[in-house]
């Protein structure tokens, strides 16, 4: 039997997914706050719900990807959510980056109804989204990993079951607080090469292919020394995403000298009012903080 | 006319470089402080000098790979140093890893004498040193770098002209704040993970092939979940590099916040007797601060 899918949450992420997941073949309900974002979805053939009820009660598989841990909350447990109409036996895929402890919560508050979930953050931005390229980090059982896989496929290269509920999320953090530290990494470099009068671009090249070598080098670095500061991740999400990693290790006990600099470090930037620029702005912040660079 | 090589500074680096230069077919005379060092590139084919300027007399491009900086400033300037016997038009390559403003002092007091210098640090570990496959960072003037560049290919894959002199140092030093910056990253990821209790085999395979993606998080990452803090690259040795990075940093006047905080992560497993592990320990710096790991 085919699964019936159902997608709440059509952001800049979620339209470039449900469009693959469209393509992929699978019939799909969609739902999403503002309404008006449904209709290029249905104008290539997804059906419409009324409510994120609405949406369970026609589906097998529901996937969620909306903003943080109250959206989840409210689309899936609050009023007309999706736990009021979902059948016994239907699952639902959690794509969101949102807090791994409220991730078991809702995880449990589903299963007293019979329905599964999975937690299945994704990276790879929204030209990964738009292009089913995504690297999607899943926690959850494992023959619901199975059930998923092909609806998965339809949106992501990389699926890596990585353990039980919660656990999706759990790697998501570990994947920002490396992201972010590798920023910081390339924009102390960066910074250190501007001060010493460096050709940028040459740094770069003689470094890459080495021990300092990573994605953020190669694609945030480059970017940042070209002066472009469009966001593939902005700063405003990458710190919602710090708060959670900040939040779950004040939780587990263990401090993190380097993320919450970093945390502190693009404080500044938003104080500065360009929360909206790329997270490889950091160098921006190191520049402020070195006086080297005037007000924008 | 071929170049007469020489080469001063046998180490776990020079060893496996000079071999590359015999192979490559330049006629080599080496010196090394500790004689014994110089029989087996004799017995391969080196003629061995009595000091480094004895080295310098028999050579047209002489090449010094030693510890610290006041070791280059003893091999060139100093007693039967390289500046009293090197003739006029040679070139002295210097591929240790020292201060950019000593390197300029240094090139200043050779071209006074009509030699010609080039600072050409490396990248890439004993291993790269012994298949010929180093990065090597060049700073100086384009027209030596060319005249340079047949012996350069005998011991590294990828050149690159950074700029004038001390040039290649200053990459240097970038490079290795991205190093261990990427490594912190790397560290509080993993940190995190374990505390989390996720496979961390599973962690590193989701995020890899993404934005968190790097030459440490595969090949240094991987060796710290394995508990192998087999060197790569010394805690010692990079303490040495860190000290020039923070020294340079202080006289071009820029703070740098992470930097700083990992030379001090460093010095605490320093002081524990572990400078002798490779600078992937950084992870078991922060599992002690964490109350994660019993004394050694």
């Amino acid at each position: 039997m085919k699964e019936k899918v159902g997608f709440i949450g059509l952001g800049i992420m979620g339209q470039g997914m449900a469009h693959n997941i469209l393509k992929a073949g699978f019939p799909l309900t969609v739902w999403n706050r503002t309404a008006a974002r449904m209709a290029p979805l249905v104008g290539a053939g997804a059906a419409a719900a009324r409510s994120p009820a609405d949406c369970a009660a026609q589906t097998t598989i529901i996937i969620t990807c909306v903003s943080d841990t109250p959206d989840v909350k409210q689309v899936i447990l609050g009023e007309n959510g999706v736990i009021y109409a979902a059948a016994p036996g239907s699952l639902v895929i959690d794509m969101s980056t949102i807090s791994p402890q409220v991730t078991q919560q809702v995880a449990a508050a589903l299963a007293a109804k019979g329905v599964q979930m999975l937690d299945a953050p994704i990276s790879g931005g929204s030209e990964g989204a738009a292009k089913g390229t995504l690297s999607i980090m899943v926690g959850g059982e494992a023959s619901q990993v199975e059930r998923a896989r092909p609806v998965l496929q339809a949106m992501g290269q990389k699926i890596t079951h990585v353990g039980g509920a919660g656990a999706g999320q759990m790697v998501k953090l570990v994947n920002q607080i490396v992201v972010v530290g590798t920023m910081l990494a390339v924009a102390e470099g960066l910074l250190f090469a501007q001060a010493g009068e460096l050709d940028l671009d040459k740094t770069i090249e003689a470094i890459a292919g080495g021990a300092a070598g990573s994605w953020m080098l190669s694609n945030r670095g480059t970017q940042a020394i070209a002066d472009d500061w469009r966001p593939g991740f902005t700063i405003d999400l990458q710190q919602k995403d710090l708060k959670l990693v900040l939040e779950a290790a004040a939780s587990l006990g263990i401090p993190l000298l380097g993320t919450s600099l970093i945390h502190n470090l693009y404080r500044t930037l938003q104080a500065r009012g360009l929360g909206q620029e790329g997270n490889h702005a950091l160098l921006k912040a190191l520049e402020y903080l070195a006086g080297r660079r005037g007000g924008d």
